[in-house]
C-alpha cells in the first residue's frame, strides 16, 4: 500500500497499477515505459488504469535517470521581513519568475541566516537533485559562494559584477557610474556636504556605490563624510537620517541606497520641520512607486527591475543549454540606470 | 560515470564511491544505509569516501522511499508584474518564508496563466512527490481547487475563507466586518456619496467587501454607487479614479482596495486639483510603507501581514503532522484589520 499523507486518496504507484490489472510490477513496468515484453492488450490495460489513478513517472524516478527537475533555486540570506518591503527584490524576483513560468520552470526559494547556512543549502540541493540551477544575489566584496558553486559544478548565475574569467555567469549594472551621475548632478545644484545612507558593506554593490561616492567628492573638491552603513531597512533609514540632520553641520543633500530608507528619510525630514528641497534635497538609488507617488516626489535613479529578472533567468536558461567554456566569462552588463529628476531635489539652499 | 551538468565536478553515485573505494555497488549501499553484510573497515572507508566526494542521499531516492521533501508549493495564478508591486503579497510570502525556513523548509513557486493551469501544477507537483503540501491565495467565489486538493489527499492550507466542514483548511480574515467599519466610519463624517475601486470580482474577498458595502449603504441609507472592478494595479486604481472624478457628481470618498491602487487615487486627486480630504477622502483597504509615508498619510485598515504569512505556513505544518479527520474543519481566523484613520479623510465638505 502506498503512503497515505493525509485523508483522501493516496498517490498511486506502479504497485497500484499491477495490483488493479493483475500483472506483476515488472510488467507494468514494461507498459509505461514501451518496452517489450507484455502484450499489447496488457499495455492498453496498463495505460488505462495509469491514467484512471493519475499516475505519473515521479521525479524522484526521473532524478535518478538523469532528467532535469524544471527547478531554479534561489536561497536569501537576508531577514525575511526587509525582503517584504523591498519593492526592488520583490520586482527583480518576479521578473525571474516571469522568465521562468514562460518555460515551465518553478522556483525553489528558502531563506537563511548567513552565507554558511547558505552554501550548505546550495550543496544539498545539488546532491540531492533538487534544482538544475540556482540564482546568487547579494555578491559580496569577497565571496566565497563562487568557488563552491564552481566545485559543484552547479550552473548558477550571479547577480552583481562585473565577474572575472572563470567565474560563474553574471549579471549587473555599472553602480560605479550611477552613483557618479548622482553626485555630479548634486554638484551642479551647488551642493558640497552631500551624506550617504548606505547599505550592507559586505555586498559589492553597496561597496561600489560608497567608494565611488568618496572618488567623485575627491574630484569636485567636496567635503569628506562618512557614509551611514544599515541593513537597507526603514527603521535604519530613519534613524540614519535623524543622526545625520541633528549634526551641527547638517549636509544640504542625502543619497539613500534604496528607495524604503529614501521614503523614511524624506518623512524624518517632515518630522524636523526641514523643508525638502529647499533646505535638503533627497535622492534615492532605487525608482518604484514609493519614489513615485510621494509628495514631493523623490529624484531616483531609474530601471527596469522586472527585465532585469527576466534577463537574469534567460542567462541562467543559456547556461543549461551549453555550459561555458573553462576560463572564460559569460558577463551580462545591463543598462546603468538613469536619474529621474523630480521635485525633492533643488538647488543648495543660501 | 555520472552526468556532467556543467563544467566543473559531477555530483557524485554510489558508483563513483564504489569504483574509488573497489568493491560493489551493493557493498556501498549496505555501508551507507548501516546494514549488514561489509567488514567494519569497507564501512569506514566507504563513510569516508562519501564524505570526501560530498555523497548525499538525493531526494530522488528519498522520495521513492517515502521520505518528505521539505518543500511547500505556491502557484499563483495572477501576472508576474502586478506581484512585484503589491506589498500585501510580498509581505505575505516572506511571512510564510520565514515560518517554513524555521523549519528548513523551502517554498516553490511558480506564476501561471489561469485557474486550469495552477490546478494541473498541484496534479504534477503531487503525483511527481515535489512538494509535502501546497498554500493557496486567491480564493475564489466558487473554488474548483477544493475538490482537487481533496481528491488527491494533498496537505493543503487556502488563505481566504471561512471554510466549510471537508474542506480544506483555512486561514482568514472578516472583510465583510472590515469594509463595514470603514464605510460606517465615513458615514459617520457625513459621507453619503461613497466610491469604491475593488478588486477581481472571482475572488471571495473582493466579492463579500463588495457585498458588505452594498449592505452597509442601504442600512445607513447612502446613495448607491457601482465598485469599479480592476486588476489590483496602479494603472486601473488611477484610471478607475479619474472616472469617478471626472462624473458630474463625484463621490465625496473613495474606498480602495489596495495600498497600491490608494495612493494611485491619492496622485490622480492631485493632478485633478482635488484637495484631499479637504474635497474627497481617501481609504485603503490595505496598510503599509506605501500609505504611512505619502503626504497626506492614508487612512488605512492595518494588520500585520508578515505575520498573517507565518500562520499560513504553520497552519500548514499542523496538516502535516496530523490530518484533518473526514467531515471536520480547520478554520483559523484572524484578526480583523483595524482602521488606522490618518489625514487623508475628514468631514464631508459642505
Amino acid at each position: 500500500m502506498p503512503k497515505k499523507s493525509s485523508s483522501g486518496a493516496p498517490r498511486a504507484r506502479i504497485e497500484d497499477i499491477a495490483q488493479r490489472v493483475g500483472v506483476s510490477k515488472g510488467a507494468v513496468s514494461f507498459a509505461l515505459n514501451g518496452k517489450p515484453g507484455v502484450s499489447e492488450a496488457t499495455r492498453q490495460r496498463v495505460l488505462a488504469v495509469a491514467e484512471e489513478l493519475d499516475w505519473g513517472p515521479n521525479s524522484a524516478a526521473r532524478a535518478l535517470s538523469g532528467a532535469g527537475t524544471s527547478v531554479i533555486g534561489l536561497v536569501i540570506a537576508r531577514p525575511a521581513k526587509t525582503l517584504g518591503i523591498e519593492p526592488f527584490f520583490a520586482e527583480l524576483t518576479s521578473g525571474i519568475q516571469a522568465a521562468l513560468s514562460e518555460r515551465g520552470f518553478a522556483v525553489q526559494m528558502q531563506i537563511v541566516e548567513n552565507l554558511e547556512a547558505e552554501i550548505e543549502i546550495y550543496r544539498r540541493w545539488w546532491r540531492e537533485h533538487r534544482v538544475d540551477g540556482v540564482i546568487l544575489v547579494d555578491r559580496r566584496d569577497v565571496d566565497p559562494r563562487i568557488e563552491v558553486i564552481n566545485s559543484l559544478g552547479m550552473p548558477a548565475v550571479m547577480v552583481g559584477g562585473p565577474g572575472a574569467p572563470g567565474e560563474i555567469p553574471t549579471a549587473w549594472a555599472d553602480d560605479w557610474e550611477a552613483m557618479t551621475s548622482i553626485v555630479d548632478y548634486l554638484a551642479a545644484l551647488g551642493h558640497r556636504r552631500i551624506a550617504h545612507v548606505g547599505g550592507v558593506p559586505e555586498f559589492l554593490h553597496s561597496k561600489r556605490r560608497t567608494e565611488a561616492l568618496d572618488a567623485a567628492r575627491q574630484r569636485l573638491g567636496l567635503d569628506e563624510l562618512l557614509s551611514v552603513v544599515t541593513d537597507f531597512s526603514d527603521q535604519q533609514g530613519a534613524s540614519a537620517t535623524r543622526r545625520l540632520l541633528a549634526a551641527a553641520q547638517r549636509p544640504t543633500a542625502i543619497i539613500f541606497d534604496n528607495d524604503v530608507m529614501a521614503l523614511a528619510g524624506l518623512s524624518v525630514a517632515m518630522e524636523m520641520n526641514i523643508s525638502v528641497p529647499a533646505e535638503l534635497s533627497v535622492v534615492s538609488f532605487d525608482d518604484s512607486l514609493l519614489t513615485s507617488l510621494t509628495h514631493p516626489a523623490i529624484t531616483a535613479l531609474s530601471r527596469d527591475t522586472f527585465d532585469f529578472g527576466h534577463r537574469v533567468a534567460r542567462l541562467l536558461f543559456e547556461s543549461l543549454q551549453e555550459p561555458m567554456p573553462a576560463g572564460a566569462a559569460r558577463n551580462l552588463q545591463l543598462p546603468t540606470p538613469v536619474l529621474q529628476v523630480r521635485a525633492s531635489t533643488g538647488a543648495v539652499p543660501r
